[in-house]
């Protein structure tokens, strides 16, 4: 997509918002003869909140909402918990379109759509929503705004929203020239992908080398586009990451609205997510910046649903840096920290039900941390099976080290090197201290995992 | 029953117990391959709470914990959560029989039955734990035992712990008889229900009349027994009630033990669950002796699993009352107020694995309040179908209160007049406050369910 078709698309967004937010209308009353569908495309362990938040508080499928799941492996998470489910590559925008329509046939009747992947047709599912009205969430085009990243930094600029300096590169050689102005580190990215699948971080020269090549191989689909960003040499010292995350809902005036919830903070030694907390330890102004920036954003964007702001935040400065139109991976301490959990955000929100004041509260005092459990270092890239998960052994090492701490497995069929298999928490007044325990229950519960030595 | 054929029974189990015990063992792996399988026998709101822990913590079939509910109508709250779910009538041993070894066939295989209502054949599923080795929790007797009010006095004072003055009684006149011995007012109950179906409290000698009727009407199955309790005087004044939770599980040592939670305090207006609360206010010594107690009994039971036991506290004087072997209704506050709710307790330590120290902690400061959410009283006895729930109604009203406050819809196709069918809650740091919430939203969501007039 060039520069011309990306600003054509921030505009037809904008002019779109107005009639799908016009067409919306809260959900009065659940009817379980006449439920509500929910569908996640995408089953991980953010599909898997939402589903079960959907059984757990509103009574399921009897209580009114139905809930589909899809994904693309058989055992994803999600797919034991919701009512329907459908195992195929979302990335077939034939097959996608016809799983949606096969449970929302008439797109009038009650529904949803949540993105709960990028690895997904976006494009095909926007087109449902703005030429045949299906209600994908939070807007039909804001999937697509927020998985690319070009587009993403377009409109940061368009709503004058700080952010780092970046350049755009479709070669190994625009990379090494972007790098040579903006002096070294920068970070290199693919523009569509998730979960920071494909990043560098390129702290010197000889890590120049095969960026573009290991950026595109990560790239969501095709594409030869890659972003290149300045690295916020403060970050590493003074400053820290942070996840807002804002939620447009149905107010108690029938009226879409835009709350936010109280910052993430997160810590990340490499690309992808490992480690969030809640609360964040910023300042008061880079909060309301923080906050501001998420509200404009979700408002710009308009809908129903949950938005996530990633942010550097260097003392009272704040640097935009990404947005998910969807639950992200550093908001999962909702879970423990939060009266509501961002997947039941995600769920009350675009079935149209208010979000209160309350569910967006903490509900804990101290501070909760998570950090993942990832699968260990595989002698080759493929997919390996999961023998067993021992939760005995890290039940019983938290016990032993008497920590205030969990574990949530997300009982994946299917490991690979590093792939995300569950989270542990930790607790405590003190923050290092709960990092302390969130990553040592993490690495014990990650020898709890045995993975088979063959491929699977 | 007589009382010698019931005190051989307590022989039995008493016995039994170390037998049982030696062939349990600990879950040291979780394995897709050879699932676990839990099943609950009962899926309501107690028994949905279980299984969606499995889903929401251990991954559930995939994590392998295979999910199985049983219950006597279709749309039961655990149906669209559980991995096999059937319906018929579990008084019906047969069946139940039948519909255990459906999923069970070896009872050699990892497994546990969570018997979740009184209304099932309880002897025959003892039977299937004696003679087959049917891994019955906490053991084949304890639901047996805690479901006869008769057999559970008994218990109480062989481990000589204090309770209410009673007597057995089979007729009116032996009611009569005993209430002019006691004076009024007395409590009038089944030996046999759950939930305080069928229970008396009489206060005036015209509420005698018809007494004996009422408690068999209610009574479980068939069965002329009837008991009479002394009512405590002080109760109402300077007295509380308390629902004490033990948990026998497998301890970090590969033992089982018996661990104990904050005790719930609650209020009834009338027989049945109305409002309960987590931390209860009563004075260390009361909540050691519950404690106390809440552990005799467990460990004179044995097994693996939940026992909550009912007491009513009287300053520092602890008077046991009835005790269920299973998750309790009072006890559905421990799902915001604990670190793992009772359901989760249910599961974890029936199907062997530790619970920690962590697990039974209070996790959010303040109070807590649950309130039931009631069907309204409806023109007859039959049951209606559930037409609406507005969702959104009770959400706004939540918002437009600054309450601090959520309901729990169960989602129930039916309702007949005063059904349980769902759970207000309220925070607040103090506990009238925090009441006066929850009874409000339960008023409200009360309004918010609409019924059919029709009979469904």
């Amino acid at each position: 997509m060039s520069l011309e078709e990306r600003l054509k698309t921030l505009k037809e967004a904008e002019e779109y918002r107005h009639e799908f937010e016009a067409n919306l209308c809260p959900t009065l009353e659940l009817d379980r003869r006449r439920p509500f569908t929910f569908i996640s495309v995408g089953g991980g362990e953010l599909g898997d909140l939402a589903v079960t938040a959907a059984k757990r508080q509103l009574g399921g499928i009897c209580g009114g909402v139905a809930t589909v799941a899809f994904d693309v492996y058989d055992g994803f998470p999600a797919q034991d918990a919701a009512d329907h489910t459908r195992v195929f590559n979302m990335m077939d925008g034939n097959e996608l379109e016809k799983s949606i329509k096969e449970f929302v046939p008439d797109p009038s009747q009650p529904h949803a759509i949540y993105l709960e992947v990028e690895k997904a047709d976006t494009l095909r599912v926007c087109r449902l929503g703005v030429k045949e009205g299906y209600r994908v969430m939070s807007t039909p085009y804001g999937p697509l705004i927020c998985m690319d990243r070009y587009l993403t930094k377009l409109m940061f600029d368009k709503l004058k929203i700080p952010r780092v300096d970046w350049r755009y590169a479709r070669s190994q050689l625009e990379i090494e020239e972007v790098a040579k102005d903006f002096n070294l580190p920068v970070i290199v990215k693919p523009v569509m992908t998730s979960s920071g699948h494909g990043t560098t971080i390129v702290k010197d020269v000889s890590q120049l080398e095969d960026v573009y090549e290991h950026a595109l191989r990560h790239a969501r689909g095709r594409g030869d586009e890659v972003i290149v960003e300045r690295y916020l040499p403060q970050l590493a010292t003074v400053g820290t990451e942070v996840t807002q995350i804002a939620v447009r809902h149905f107010d108690e005036n029938k009226k879409i609205v835009t709350s936010v919830a109280p910052p993430v903070e997160h810590k990340r030694p490499g690309a992808t997510y490992h480690e969030s907390w809640l609360p964040a330890n910023i300042s008061d102004r880079a909060k309301q910046t923080c906050q501001e920036c998420a509200r404009r954003i979700a408002e710009y964007i308009g809908g129903l649903g949950v938005f996530a702001l990633e942010l550097f935040v260097v003392e009272d400065v704040v640097y935009n840096n990404e947005v998910a139109n969807r639950p992200h991976d550093t908001g999962m301490i909702t879970r423990w920290m939060l009266n509501m959990d961002e997947g039941a955000m995600m769920l009350f929100s675009t079935i149209g039900l208010p979000i209160t004041p309350f569910d967006l509260k903490l509900s804990r005092s101290g501070y909760g941390v998570a950090h993942v459990v990832l699968a260990p270092s595989l002698a080759d890239e493929g997919r390996h099976r999961v023998k067993r998960f021992d939760a005995n052994r890290i039940r019983t090492y938290i016990t032993r080290k008497g920590y205030d701490g969990d574990v949530w497995y997300f009982g994946k069929p299917d490991a690979y090197s590093g792939r995300r298999m569950g989270l542990a928490v930790g607790f405590d007044s003190n923050v290092g201290a709960a990092r302390k325990i969130a990553e040592d229950i993490a690495h014990q519960a990650e020898k709890s995992i045995e993975i088979d030595d063959a491929l699977g």
